[in-house]
């Protein structure tokens, strides 16, 4: 048997994006009108089939949830992965996962293999590039083929679907609140420089408390980190100058070069430096000091998401007549502050 | 369209294991005739059909490998699948993960489930549960049937495919040795107390160190710990009665217990008490003191693991004729000691 065509090599022969090849399948408007007929000419010519999703659906369950990550190395996608697990797994469900590396491309085509047949639904958490790019195409081509897709934490606003979120911008500012309230007037933000949605969300929250507590809004102390290793560099320099007396990190890995990066310097933690991590991980826990963290409840998002999908794929079987349940809900789960050595 | 009945339900009809009747399928000689009769019987009248794998293989490839893993809190096989996705990328292999939980039962399961058609070859560790009940009827099965396994870490004797191991054995004498060059005369190792043949591993490697230096080898120096939370009261008595003055630890998780709760005593790392993890973990590289650790060299596991599976793959593709390609290899990986400041 001839091995089927795929999106990957159609994209590949004629030299276009995999987004292209599948925008033009799908006669998009988006893509040029000579681009698109060479795209369906080539599929044409090699007998392009795609998913029929919808069709396998109506037919059969799988009774398989696909996850499909950023990354496997953060703790937090593992705690997530964790909750999903328990939950699919008191509910009779097989859970596969797939990494997208943070990758467009990695995701769109991992998309792509669970969704021709082996999963019922997916949940998904978007890639940097993904939401960089804002091309969201493969996710939307799923749900309108009648697979079910739950979002968690790295969400779109572009695509109509059940989500699970936490208040970033809320728990952020809790987190500067507690700070202020133990004294601090110089708080720094440490934060990464790219482009998840998150990270804008966590700033604004960050803001809002010094604002509302009547402090500076200074922006030379929100420190935007290219990775770990350049990290001690520059907050070195900063505490030299004692720039700020606390910090707010986005994850534990900063959070715990700063407090190296401090003791190398004399300073002290927490009297002379406070510092709070966002953070699920476990490095907080076994640090010397231990890191104060904001809870990601990563675990509760993951047991959430697979209720919502399993609660739509039940549904979907037993209302075989209405098709269009859409309903989407965000489910915005609560986090709190982990207060260990690292504050006072 | 009639489900058809799986090895799971004739095994609980009659009352045996999925383990007899797979056997019993196969004609084995381990089980006694009129057990063998009896199944053959069953599964014939109710039209048992095994996986075709060996047959669908012939006739498409997935281009995906399947990984099967005990867990993903923890960081080692985090660092195999990515190990495992660079070479597998690379050669336009996709990756679905699986959990077994530590579990039996999920483990064979999540074969099943993948063994339907959805990938070309599995990556797996075994589950604690399958090494204790050393049942691996599963696995024979899915080779038999002619789709390529590659074991890492978590091996069995009993199965005959490609496998990855480090030499625990010398990797545990390298670390004891250590310690023992830099003038520690009381080593203890703190270990857990399950089955996983790795732990038996490191302690004969434990031993043989301590016995070639002439050192006595003393049972209560080997510390058996339930959990985290149990190894701070263990070790604070041991500690408390200087039982020892350097400590190989099988994880980091109770490496820094042991530091903080020597901390907490009053104790110095290293003066007082020296400190190895067996690890690719990075609390040992951001505690305070970091922890010297013997590096499960994970991503070179993975790669070296997918690198195996991958030129089988494509070797069945060429020689469609040469059916029984039984040259197992077993690639033992190095290990070496990254020293940090819990050692002298």
């Amino acid at each position: 048997m001839k091995r089927k065509v795929t999106l990957k090599q159609i994209a590949k022969e004629l030299d276009v994006s995999i987004s292209t090849v599948s925008k033009s399948l799908r006669n998009s408007s988006e893509i040029g009108e000579e681009t698109r007929l060479k795209v369906q000419a080539f599929a044409k010519f090699y007998n392009y089939k795609p998913n029929n999703i919808a069709l396998s659906l109506k037919n059969r369950k799988t009774k398989s949830i696909g996850i499909i990550i950023p990354e496997i190395v953060h703790y937090f996608f593992s705690t997530v992965i964790n909750g999903i697990e328990q939950i699919a797994n008191e509910n009779g469900y097989s859970v596969v996962i797939c990494l997208s590396d943070d990758s467009f491309d990695k995701e769109v085509l991992n998309m792509e293999m669970l969704a021709n047949g082996s999963i019922d639904g997916f949940i998904m958490s978007l890639s940097k590039e993904t939401q960089f790019k804002g091309d969201f195409h493969h996710i939307t081509e799923v749900i309108n083929q009648g697979m079910p897709v739950v979002m968690f934490d790295r969400v779109t606003n572009d695509i109509l679907c059940d989500k699970v979120i936490i208040d970033d911008k809320a728990a952020a500012y809790e987190a500067v609140q507690s700070l202020i309230d133990s004294g601090r007037k110089k708080i720094a933000l440490v934060t990464t420089v790219d482009y998840v949605s998150v990270g804008k969300l966590r700033t604004d929250g960050y803001e809002k408390a010094l604002l509302d507590n009547g402090l500076p809004f200074n922006e030379d102390l929100i420190i935007k980190i290219e990775d770990v290793d350049t990290c001690e560099i520059t907050i070195s320099q900063l505490l030299h100058d004692r720039a700020f007396d606390a910090v707010f990190a986005v994850n534990e890995l900063f959070a715990v070069t700063i407090i190296k990066t401090a003791s190398k310097m004399g300073l002290k933690v927490p009297d002379d430096l406070a510092v709070i991590a966002f953070t699920d991980g476990i490095i907080s826990k076994y640090s010397t000091p231990s890191i104060t963290t904001v809870s990601q409840s990563g675990e509760k998002m993951g047991s959430k998401a697979a209720k919502m999908l399993i609660e739509r794929l039940e549904a979907e079987h037993e209302d075989d007549e209405e098709e269009e349940n859409e309903n989407y809900t965000t489910e915005v789960i609560e986090t709190h502050l982990i207060k260990r050595e690292s504050t006072d």
